[in-house]
């Protein structure tokens, strides 16, 4: 058995922290396998050390940015390896470039493009344990470059990937991915396994425990993700290909997410190339749209309703109130009290009328649905933000997530 | 004008300070120098990482000890680039591996075996700031190594070799090498230049403001030092091949050093050997051995004396103590009390008695001489420490030193 074994900031959030990861990474090696660690900056170290830049600069340059912050998990990577070396195990802290790992795109948010881990490989087959600073790699002209929010998780998954393991274990502050948020619902169920397109559609939905650059790199190359936490040694659940197991349900889980705004851009004179000129701008402005409607058209005119997140609510009302007087449309409306439920399955390809029994149990809740969007393994309502948590109970009792 | 300036941990040892040192490298470039910068850890950080460290483990790995503090550097040189950035310079950070600094010997105390330094004179010419991490580099394997005391000066005379640099200036909390220690003798006078040899005998008694490493590798490459203050703009003290400016005074500086203890093993059976069987075990038990006089034998006895740092005083005492029984000598005797009194000067070579006039002006103050020393520019006695005052300013003013 390989595995590659990912610490996030928590679990390695202070020396004593630190002695318990270790005894994870010994406790693996005692069972027999060949191990490799990931590790991400002490939590708040990262912070501090953007602190740093920005007393120094309100702009500082990138590149800088990356060097600096990039001493972050080199410092864990070496008090990792010296509490393991304690424990009787050879271990060596690599910094990204001495790793392997090669990025390209530009600084704070390169991209991986190959890791040569054939010496790391040695290391393991040795029983030496590497230990790889996460979120950081060296581009093609030697600087250190940082891959940006969830680097370290893709790190883990590109390693495990560059060393062939048989898994990659995600280890965080979480025990698992849940039915449904247990603070909403308490009988929330730990999944055991979920597939990768399912664990997408949770990270996109705000489960913030997997990032979805490193979920898309394990689905690509069909590693297995074992998601647990470092506080509590059970099994966590696993993220894998699609297995037959994953099909009886009829959904898997329920998510919800209420950093949702909607926005309304009324009577526009409907003709070809009107998404555009909304959709240009609003990109432009670095404004994420999520779900998007479009009205049917009634006298020539149509109207465009979409969702952005809540911080974006202002700049994106300022910016339609200019578009519509350029489109010559009538007016426009928001509304920052909204919020996303989702039911996420891959059930649903197998069982038909997922999305009408949605719709029916909440109803049944007197709940309006305002907006309405699907994809093959999802379906998202936008709804008042006061329904969240009766539609989530609802729909988790509704579709029997409390029992396996 | 091509200037490689080092700034050590006061000068870079928070943002402000961080500040003022982008302004030199910013007056510098205006004056049209092609400029490279190496930097310490800000003060006190290389410390806080081996507290970690050492909180870790009692016998932390040299390597990750190495991995871990040369973070601190590579802090420094991120924050002195986004500086330099803001005030319109082109700076590049570079840890020692990125600049090209390649390393042999054992972690913690590496030795630089070169710089490959092409790509940095490039980034020079085009009138763009390298930004060095000082004390470390990289070995044979690519790990990461640091050198050990006094590193960081001796980064930066490599460097300055390297790149081929006019001149290597030091910038520290000092503002130069003085004819002795304003503290005793108010009318000490800073010089304005002072030989490689001179410089290597100031250091070795405690002038500690530029390690001897740098001092002899800057020798050997006839490097000039120009060691100066980041807190004040004035000139240092350069230091650079024995000129004929230097030959005129009879000495340069009087130094002196408290750190000192005397030992004396007592009618030792006096045959070929002796003093190896004496200083082998001393030398094992990594005791620094400075001072040394043996006495003329008499009736086949003789005693030897030396002096050692008086943090070995009581080690060194045990360990005699113990060779006295197998050595069949007579006794052990010590005092603690003693201190280092030299005067300093490339003049002796051409000037005589300058010994015998140094004698003359202790006798005259009546203070004892207990053992005496002499290299080819230096005269060193040992004497009560209760003395180093009025010997110091006595030797001070009998040698004109006040006077330019």
């Amino acid at each position: 058995m390989r595995i590659v074994q990912k610490f996030g900031g928590t679990s390695v959030g202070s020396v004593e922290r630190i002695r318990e990861t270790a005894k994870i990474v010994h406790a693996a090696l005692k069972q027999g396998s060949q191990v490799a660690v990931v590790v991400s900056a002490m939590s708040g170290e990262t912070n501090r050390l953007l602190g740093l830049a920005h007393a120094m600069s309100d702009n500082p340059s990138l590149r800088e940015v990356d060097a600096l912050v990039a001493t972050g998990e080199q410092v864990t990577a070496a008090l990792l390896s010296i509490e393991l070396n304690k424990l009787g195990v050879s271990a060596y802290s690599f910094s990204g470039g001495q790793a392997g790992f090669k990025t390209e795109g530009s600084h704070a948010k390169a991209r991986i493009s190959g890791v040569e881990g054939d010496h790391l490989i040695q290391h393991m087959q040795n029983g030496e344990v590497p230990v790889v600073t996460g979120f950081q790699g060296v581009d093609a002209s030697g600087n250190i470059t940082t891959l940006g929010r969830g680097g370290s998780d893709t790190s883990a998954v590109a390693l495990a990937i560059a060393v062939k393991a048989n898994v990659c274990d995600i280890y965080t502050d979480v025990d698992g991915i849940y039915t449904t948020d247990p603070r909403i619902e308490p009988k929330a169920r730990k999944m055991n396994s979920i597939s990768y397109e399912e664990m997408l559609e949770f990270a996109s939905l705000g489960a913030k425990v997997l990032q979805t650059r490193s979920v898309e790199l394990a689905m690509r190359y069909d590693m297995p993700i074992h998601l647990r936490s470092s506080f509590d040694l059970i099994e966590g659940t696993r993220v894998s290909r699609e297995d037959s197991d994953m099909e009886r349900a009829e959904i898997s889980g329920v998510a919800y997410n209420r950093d949702e705004a909607k926005v309304t851009i009324k009577g526009i004179p409907d003709q070809p190339g009107i998404a555009a000129s909304v959709f240009c701008p609003v990109a432009a402005a670095d404004i994420n749209v999520d779900v998007i409607v479009q009205n049917i058209s009634e006298d020539g005119l149509t109207d465009l309703t979409f969702t952005v997140p809540r911080s974006d609510y202002a700049a994106t009302l300022k910016l339609l109130n200019q578009l519509c007087i350029s489109m010559k449309a009538r007016e426009v409306r928001g509304d920052d009290t909204v919020a996303k439920v989702s039911i996420i399955g891959v059930g649903m390809r197998s069982h038909t009328g997922v999305a009408k029994k949605m719709f029916e149990v909440l109803a049944k809740e007197n709940i309006n649905i305002q907006m309405i969007t699907t994809s093959e393994i999802k379906v998202t309502v936008v709804l008042e933000e006061k329904y969240v948590e009766l539609a989530v109970r609802a729909l988790h009792h509704a579709f029997n997530l409390e029992t396996a």
